[in-house]
């Protein structure tokens, strides 16, 4: 059964009467892959989506085994989707207000549509928070001009994209002082790199010697736009209206964390990412955190990895407790 | 630059001066997904392989994100060893014999060709085993017999394909007590279970009375040969010409594990499995065990992710160690 938009238009005064097995926070690979087992282990279950997963933004998805090195992000989300789906789990585009721990189940509050949301309450036995995160961008006046270069050679991700970045003239663009570290870790592909401030922060005496000892550049006045063209940025035009020309970039600003559902529910961090064991469980018994939202590396395989264990955690939960099929589903021998 | 024949043919008096940042012992997903990562941060990686990963037998690998869910799992490894040889790594059809622990390196000892062998040592920094693990099948005399349905609708994995085997008549094939457990869970899927002994070992009366409680059949007579056509198996004839007929079958016998070669080094097991941190090491600082080696779920999305987990900390171990990319490598800026 797909969930359909009358089921969700319905008013609010009659409550959906279904408590599925798993509800999914999160369509992105993680989400999407637990949906894809869970619902090859009979469980039921919902995805909801607010869209726009990080790798959703992706060009191209260079290290994922088994699809060609130039596969766009897009393409292994649509194709994950038309999988959960072709196995009849049900999908909702909306967006995760709040989650209400209920002992038994999870009431999750969900906003649909935009113009004139509506509310509805879902209930769960297990939940699985696969909502990710989302890249900080450098603040310009023209916002466009940011999301023109970001995911083509504008990157966000050392570990996706260093090699592409290898022996280029590479810009680092921090939110702080610490965020620039990385420029040490992306001087393993170039030893050509300029660190922008974007005026935003001060820079100490022991950071500058480091990157003078190593070459790079400090730049500290406020960037005034992107240069370039067809995607492809070329460099920075700085507030005096000087040119830093560049081959690629690196944003390092950290992330914004998509999970304040979960904000009334006491659950262990660490930084922003959820704490988890080996299966993906967080310290909440019936708490499920995959992808980026959890502790780890940020990774596509790695979150479609993270949605399989936890999916299949649940399963020996569910099996466990309850010794056999439960009887909806059972047909005659 | 690709391993030619000729480097591999030269005399074993000509030993090969190069070391390998990783050798990689096995081409499967994890292995190939290894490969991937550690070629993009620029190390020298050798994969050697025997073939026939176990991967290799599946038909159809229903629950890998980003592809459809009739995939041959052929196409998985075709796909990854086009990608990683695009990226320059070097890679050797060869069976690994024996590794020794020379302090900073590895001297990896392996046989190639099978007609008239030849010896080759490689030298590596990091060694990943992701050589893998094979099933145990039902051992009747005439094998091809076995391997006509094997991968198709006899299966091996109940979390890989449990879901084709709902509501369907499924034959178990154990080869000890203990591993018919399984069919205790996939009765998750259907009721409908025999198992079979193959009369190759005995059951005792608590789990008779268990079977006997689920409505589960035990079939203890030698098996004589699966019946069907066009690799869908559709019954089993038994010593005394009678048949079972099934839909379906699920081989419970264990495996064998590809790590002989490591026998030399001690290291941490648990069963068969190596045990690792959360990034794939070993016991062994520069050891990484990836895939079904390593304890946990035998998933190839689990694989793949487990090389790049593997990858990225051999990179990070290295990078730290040298704090800046290695003078071969570097360019002009």
């Amino acid at each position: 059964m797909q969930l359909s938009k009358q089921t969700l238009n319905q008013p609010l005064n009659q409550p959906i009467e279904q408590v599925y097995d798993v509800l999914v926070i999160g369509g992105g690979a993680a989400g999407l892959s637990a949906g894809i087992y869970l619902q090859r282990y009979l469980l039921s279950t919902l995805i909801v989506d607010k869209g726009k997963a990080r790798s959703h933004w992706m060009q191209e998805l260079h290290n994922y085994l088994g699809l060609p090195p130039n596969t766009p992000g897009q393409d292994v989300l649509k194709q994950g989707k038309a999988h959960y789906l072709a196995l009849e789990g049900d999908y909702l585009n909306g967006y995760v207000q709040t989650v209400i721990d209920e002992g038994e189940t999870f009431a999750v509050h969900v906003q649909i549509g935009r113009k004139s949301p509506t509310e509805a309450v879902f209930r769960s036995r297990y939940l699985i928070a696969a909502s990710g995160i989302i890249d900080h961008l450098p603040k310009l006046d023209d916002m466009q001009n940011v999301f023109d270069y970001a995911g083509h050679n504008l990157h966000v991700c050392l570990i996706c994209d260093g090699y592409e970045m290898r022996d280029k003239r590479a810009g680092v663009f921090g939110s702080s002082e610490s965020s620039l570290e990385v420029a040490f870790s992306l001087g393993w592909f170039t030893p050509n790199i300029t660190l922008f401030t974007n005026g935003e922060f001060d820079v100490g005496q022991e950071l500058r010697d480091r990157l003078t000892q190593k070459g790079y550049r400090l730049v500290e006045q406020p960037i005034k736009k992107f240069l370039g063209e067809n995607h492809q940025m070329t460099g920075v035009q700085l507030s005096d209206g000087s040119v830093v020309e560049l081959d690629t970039g690196l944003v390092s600003m950290g992330s914004k964390y998509h999970a304040d559902y979960l904000k009334g529910i006491d659950l262990e961090y660490k930084g922003g990412n959820l704490v988890t064991d080996p299966m993906n469980r967080t310290s909440h018994p019936r708490i499920f955190a995959v992808g980026d939202l959890k502790l780890g590396m940020n990774q596509v395989v790695i979150a479609a990895a993270d949605g399989a264990l936890a999916a299949t955690q649940i399963w020996r939960d569910i099996r466990r407790a309850e010794g056999t099929r439960r009887s909806p589903l059972i047909t005659a021998a």
